[in-house]
């Protein structure tokens, strides 16, 4: 193996310069992502450091020089002053071998009944509730200004779609409060993940636990968690926390896509539904009215990177033995730029949602075509005329085809007209064609009626927490 | 369009030999897959009648008619009479179309303030709330036999591996105890998409919700939601709870492709720790002392497939304006496939554990190389001599240096060859260098100690529920 | 293990009634779809027996024996006589079980050589090389109708977007032109991915080749491979085909699901731009004039699917060691799954291209909005006036905010209020700013030109191939 | 919209300092990846420039300016020496921007009939290619450190695995040249890929080609494409380039995770079949003779995230309307990791196999278990006794089955034993039941003989290219 260096320029074409040694520290070394676990690292030192005090592992002197070392460390890299450096790995060994310079051979007694693997997977996971923690904030926020919205345009009709046709027509507050209940479900979903990882690895070790007379429960308690994990192997193997995490963010970046498609078609020169504020948009030098929704079509693209990661991990994590295996360094990248791509997404919905202007009459407008008031004559003529829902159709979809004919919209339509199809309607009949009325009819639980998404509203407000 | 058979035939090729409608009916008809979905459909049908007659929409007779002719169609389709129509397109118009011919035109009443959007997402919900609890079922039996087995063996000591090298003896039971902490978080994860699904979307009609009296929590009550949903456009559009399902369904197909490699490469000539029963293997008309592993490896396989499934559902529901949208019948076929192949693996691996016969000499002579040990005495150095760990972990690499020297393992060395690295060593030190020993002495809450695993097991018992 | 069924029934919760025997022929048996198989199996076994006589490994009579069996065999699968056996497993199984019910035990002869193992290889790869035969095909007939369409509306005006907002405006027949090169690139992908596949894996045996002296290079031959494979191992481990095949499905539907897009949205009250046919939509019994496009839905939502179907097989083949796993099982349902799905959306996508109808006057009034021609106006000034684009694009942005404010298009400006705008304008500048002049201009290579467009059409029916 | 900041600040809980600006730079500004493109941009421009200058667009004495100005700046990006602004946005405005500092107003001619969609879709063409030309060159020095290893290897005798049991015999130099082949596939497909894209998009401007009399073949032929592509909205709209890179590298990320999986496990205690070089594993302090494969599990670990990107990409693209989305943005990020990555873990192999210490007496000694020459044995009775292949398995099984018994391997039975089972069999079948024997029969096309794999290994020396 001698003049490796020069064999690998020639081989490998000269990507990558250093040869062997350069390739083995790019494809090793982590310190470039983990370094953001920085905080998580220097607290589960600090409180395993305790720990080893309580027990009489350490001493107390050994103790104080320790978590004194440590806090001084977390100061010089939140300053910018702390230099890393990947020959040492990752962020442990960086801020061990910083701690041994300043107080020397005594910062080898931290790792006492620990190891890398149970101090990866504490900070890891401390990490990603935070990451719960931010993802419910971020939510709340949005369900904030959805309510907002909704609650401002309770009574602005806009056509509601079945197969982007025209079908019925709903109120914007309404269409706006089922995104309230998705993000629900979505901070739900968090919620769960949150309180499914809290438990703590410490004191796992590198796999089997360790014979020193820890005591876990004190730094889990310490910590936050409600427990220490139940086994070490699986402590140290496990990394259903980040995939769970990926998994909600995943479901919640369907949901930010969806009406980052509305938002995107609701913007068009066809639509005009909605206007978006410059500062979600992009203008032309050329053509200044132009405003291209930038913000929003990210948000739909970026959902595509979000299932990626998820994807991602789990092909990653498949078919691994216990306990560690480095493949599983690979769950730190997609983890990281998975929840800064799903806290972009979330922060520019919220912004584009509270920024939107609502054009309620191109809105009303597009509700006066496609007779979209023939489910309410239908309703009509069970309700009233007392004949089987399938007939009401076939007698409807008469009107409706007559109304065609006469070029007119269903309350165009003379009684006459109406009579000479099913006799037996009257012209109360002309109550249940406005699409006024249509969405006020609509008063069931969780309708769409103007009344009834004040009392959505209402009870947002409460369960919103 | 004259002729369009024909030109279809010309042009497409022949693979679609009725042309134009054979290819609409092929792609647009889901009765093939969504008759699956019978009972929870009449069920639902039922109930939403029950509510009808409550509510004096309809009347008491009507009700009875109904509700009567539903049950003979259960019936039937349970007796396997039933003829299912392509051309009737799905499960909901199949049954709807029954009714007729056995009622008459009273079945047309059933449809009152109904949809087949709020229909198909109540059928769908109550299918997969199902699946939860099957999953959880399925889930509580491979639990049971994991701790049987990590009862039995509770003290055979097995390598404890990282990157696949000998790092640590764990004892077998602690093992397999691993997989039960993993498969609790899998129960924990389908019980949590159970719970946030049941909300009920019926009464939300095609999108708007409904101008008739009625009364959706009585329905919700009845098919044995919690509530009613919260809104009519999300009730309709919602397709989380299959998502949810999914991936809690890859999370958990993760641990079994896990267990399954280990199984695959445990049975493997060069292992031999276990001996996998003729029920899950397969052999060879010329090898007859061959067991191909096959059902592990399909376990293995088959995680691929549930997370593909997985994305496919993401991918289809990415962007999707509100509310119902024709991919949405995507929907099904993908997760009744991950139903499936999920309550397959989990019910192979059930049985391979509880089938598989512990070769406990094999894998206690494989802890008898790579000086596995070592780590118990760099502890044994901490504790005892008190040396920091970074120290210690330099005396014992030095040890071994010298046994891989010598030959032997690290208590096949003399006590003055351990002093002449470290003079303070005394031969207490060779207590802990036995395997027996070092799993013995992991007694941390979560370790290794067979004393320990049998704390987890008792404990596990409890936990099972 | 006795009473295992008991047991099973017991623990597993019913859902496997057979208990253990039938969990294991459930995973593992696969004749349910592989079954499909049977002509190139078939086709395979006969060119493999016919070597064999050749090579003297077995006798003519023999092979005369094997070969009409299989014909008959061959026949009985056509005709749908043949009762398929999952104790039997496979299709190679159940044919080869058939074989010796017709001819004895001579039957045992056509394994000479030859192994499950690379039988599988070649029958599967025969399937794949017809399915991108098929796709080839296919797509031809789809590009066939692009080229019409597109030579109808070569000169219709629509307006061409960017970021979903008016930008610039284009002819239709260019549009759809775009598709054209999109599929062009797919059946490239396809060749490719067959001309790649061909080389043939009979002989390899079960992984190792084989001592008797069978000549490969002949079955290749016979079976219409370019050669033989040349590595046995291989061979047998190798399922690139049908991994590439998915890719290509993939790009391709990727390229359906975005027409697909714009068939539904340009089907919307709101575009308006085209109306597709009865074939290809479902109506409501309640609006008749109703025009769900449940195809292009369809179409957008399974290309998701065929993805899911890529990302499965990806999962399930990675980090297997060689040479065959029983998870490679698992590449059939998927890719056959895949290739139905494909076929079913080109074909419809085919149907729904020929059948819709253009409405050229929506088109264009949508090009009457958001200063279209903008561009051209900035060209001019570039052109005639001799600024550089920077400075027409300022000039530009200036009169349309004029004309904004003037509640007119830009040629609604007159030639003086453009001139205190830049002096230098003449009113040559009316020339550019009509939308017909405007897409008329565009005549360089690849533009937008009725002509250029007409070139194009011309061009494509030579490349078609 | 007064005071959005200070809004911001509260509502979205501090996580974007900036507020709303802050978020929409962040969202939008991708200089932070794309100034990778930098040199490609250049050259674009420059040869754009020159096609401007002779078709008389722009004088000579512009374009010269121009052309030096860009040279000076890709001086300064190559230096180090450039300021990139995120206020800038991307690669193409910085550079404009600096031009027009060095030029003046003069730059701004550069990007007459030329948009930022045509240009970028440009530059990513050409990165891509160098990135499938990169890929050729560092699979071509893979292919070569194996067929060195497999020439090196070509008579020793290790276990061939079907379900990773003793199947059959095989050399190590024929393992290896199964990766030969996968990698020749791969190089296959990264040169279909590079044919396919090598068509200009550069004059397609915004989206509709221009009025300008460009010569798109001048700029075709100068950047080294083929010709020009032939729709301009299909170039603009158009990543199909990436997506079939992201496909040819996930395939063969594939292959890799395959051959680092099989290190991982030939490196292990219980195979010790090769030892892995230093230089590519990591050790321990505690235990000096371990040696942790964590690029083999790197390599393993890392095909996922490929994959990821792959899916990530598909989904981004999937149902985009024409031409361009901001979506599209997101095509940069996956693929350049996705190529990093890639080649990461091409460079990171064929260091791993270079180094790789074979140990043949391990591999030997591997075969001595499991009856490996059961087939042929069964071989032997076919070619030699003449019984159809069926009953020579069961003869064998017979004769495995009492070797079992007799507790020794196959050429441990004495040839009466043999006898008592099948009467004709002769003391010549013992020349047959040795794995040398075994190994050097099977010289079929590509099967394991050593004589077969050297010719092989010559044959590739000259099918490399």
């Amino acid at each position: 193996m001698t003049d490796k260096k020069t064999k690998a320029n020639t081989l490998w074409g000269g990507r990558f310069e250093g040869g062997v040694s350069d390739i083995m520290e790019k494809i090793n070394a982590s310190i470039d992502f983990d370094k953001i676990l920085y905080r998580q690292d220097i607290k589960g030192s600090i409180e395993h450091c305790k720990m080893l005090v309580t027990t009489d592992i350490i001493s107390s002197e050994d103790g104080i020089a320790i978590q004194n070392g440590l806090r001084q460390i977390e100061g010089e890299i939140d300053a910018g002053d702390f230099e890393f450096s990947a020959a040492l790995e990752d962020i442990h060994m960086n801020i061990e071998a910083r701690l041994t310079e300043i107080i020397g051979s005594t910062a080898g007694r931290l790792h006492t009944a620990r190891s890398r693997n149970d101090q990866v997977a504490t900070d890891f996971k401390l990490w990603v509730r935070d990451a719960c923690d931010q993802a419910d904030e971020a939510l709340k926020a949005l369900q904030f200004v959805l309510i907002n919205k909704a609650e401002e345009n309770a009574d602005v009709i806009i056509p509601g779609f079945t197969h982007l046709q025209n079908a019925q027509p709903v109120t914007f507050g309404h269409h706006l409060m089922a995104y309230f209940e998705m993000f629900t479900r979505d901070r739900a979903r968090f919620a769960d993940a949150r309180k499914r990882l809290n438990e703590c690895p410490l004191g796992a070790a590198a796999l089997a636990g360790t014979s020193f007379p820890i005591d876990r429960h004190q730094t889990a308690k310490a910590l936050g968690f409600d427990r220490p994990t139940y086994n070490s192997m699986d402590s140290v193997s496990d990394r259903d926390f980040a995939l769970e995490f990926l998994s909600a963010a995943s479901i919640s970046a369907i949901h930010v896509s969806r009406l980052a498609e509305e938002m995107v078609m609701w913007s068009c020169a066809q639509f005009k539904f909605i206007q978006m504020s410059d500062s979600f948009t992009t203008g032309s030098s050329i053509m200044p009215q132009k405003r291209n929704p930038d913000a929003a079509e990210l948000c739909r693209g970026k959902s595509g990177r979000i299932i990626g990661s998820l994807n991602s991990l789990l092909i990653t994590m498949k078919g691994l033995v216990l306990t560690f295996s480095k493949d599983m360094q690979e769950d730190k990248e997609v983890t990281f730029d998975a929840v800064e791509t799903y806290s972009l997404i979330i922060a520019a919905m919220t912004g584009m949602v509270e920024d939107m202007k609502v054009n309620a009459d191109h809105m009303k407008k597009a509700t006066e075509v496609g007779f979209i008031t023939a489910t309410d004559l239908a309703d009509w003529v069970v309700r009233v005329l007392g004949l089987p829902f399938r007939n009401a159709h076939h007698i409807t979809g008469s009107l409706v085809a007559l109304a065609e004919k006469k070029g007119c919209d269903l309350d165009g339509l003379t009684l006459e007209e109406m009579q000479q199809v099913e006799p037996k309607i009257t012209k109360e009949v002309f109550n249940v064609l406005s699409v006024e009325s249509s969405v006020g009819s609509r008063v069931s639980f969780g309708g769409t009626a103007p009344s009834e998404v004040l009392k959505q509203v209402a009870l947002a407000k409460e369960r919103i927490g």
